[in-house]
């Protein structure tokens, strides 16, 4: 059951083989809760259409599923070559319309301002991410590292929601 | 009006900013004829997401619009970089997604495999394929590169096709 004031979040990290997601909740004191994480998978052996397609309705489930009021998407830097920038566009491109068909506000972070979020510092490993997720996130049930970088991605938009509401309030535009 | 037995083909050129598109007929007799074409462009000043989400739009009322039976997607090659890459692979993902979900089977041609389609050499100059185009399609009305760009990979598709059902009557499979 969700919160009352609780604001929902989604992480998405996108990637064709596998998109990793994870819900958590924004109290309004504050405090972070997680609520659900996982992958969506296509299978390499398909058409890259189809592969998309799967991806695209995955997608549209977890929105259904799990009702998110914001959602958050990694951009990650690419310093491998065309091809690779190219594939995984693709599946950012799929991703990234999810939530604008359901209606539902999408910002974007470069995976430097995730890690800093989380760790605190933007040249973190992959491992530190992964365990501060889950200091963060008690209880968290997290199988994979794709789901572990899609929280901390919605972990990085409640940060920055609190700070841009912070601001809002000493600005006088919103209630205290 | 759609002719007897023809088939209709809706080529597409992916851009994030002006996607091409160009519908034409292969009848029977193998004869080309153009329908129509156009662009399906995004707002640069919009956020990425919603530009993502115009495109998908736009393509999903081409789909309902021209009903076409078969669609054809430019691979285009990427010698520039990697940030180049992932901005075309997200409009392309779009692009990939919307034949889907329409129902209609989609295959991806290589820009190299259009040149030789239409002007007979893969590495053939723009200018050379919206001559060859115009005079293949006669009383096509072009009005930008990206939609002659389009109606080129329509075409290749049309030859593809033709040679297809041609090897599939030669074994037999298809009856004359």
């Amino acid at each position: 059951m969700r919160g009352a004031g609780c604001v929902r979040v989604l992480g998405l990290d996108p990637g064709l083989q596998h998109t990793g997601w994870g819900v958590i909740e924004c109290g309004r004191d504050g405090r972070l809760s997680y609520v659900a994480s996982g992958v969506v998978s296509t299978v390499t052996a398909e058409a890259l259409a189809e592969r998309l397609c799967a991806l695209h309705r995955g997608l549209a489930s977890l929105f259904c599923s799990w009702s998110p009021d914001e959602a958050a998407v990694e951009h990650t830097y690419m310093n491998k070559n065309a091809g690779a920038a190219l594939k995984l566009g693709q599946a950012r491109g799929v991703v990234l319309l999810a939530p604008v068909l359901a209606g539902v506000p999408v910002s974007e972070y470069q995976a430097m301002e995730v890690k800093r979020a989380v760790v605190g510092t933007g040249h973190a490993e992959k491992g530190q991410v992964e365990a501060m997720v889950k200091r963060l996130l008690p209880g968290a049930e997290i199988r994979r590292a794709d789901a572990a970088d899609a929280l901390a991605v919605a972990i990085c938009h409640a940060h920055h929601r609190a700070t841009r509401i912070a601001l809002a309030r000493a600005r006088g535009a919103v209630p205290a």
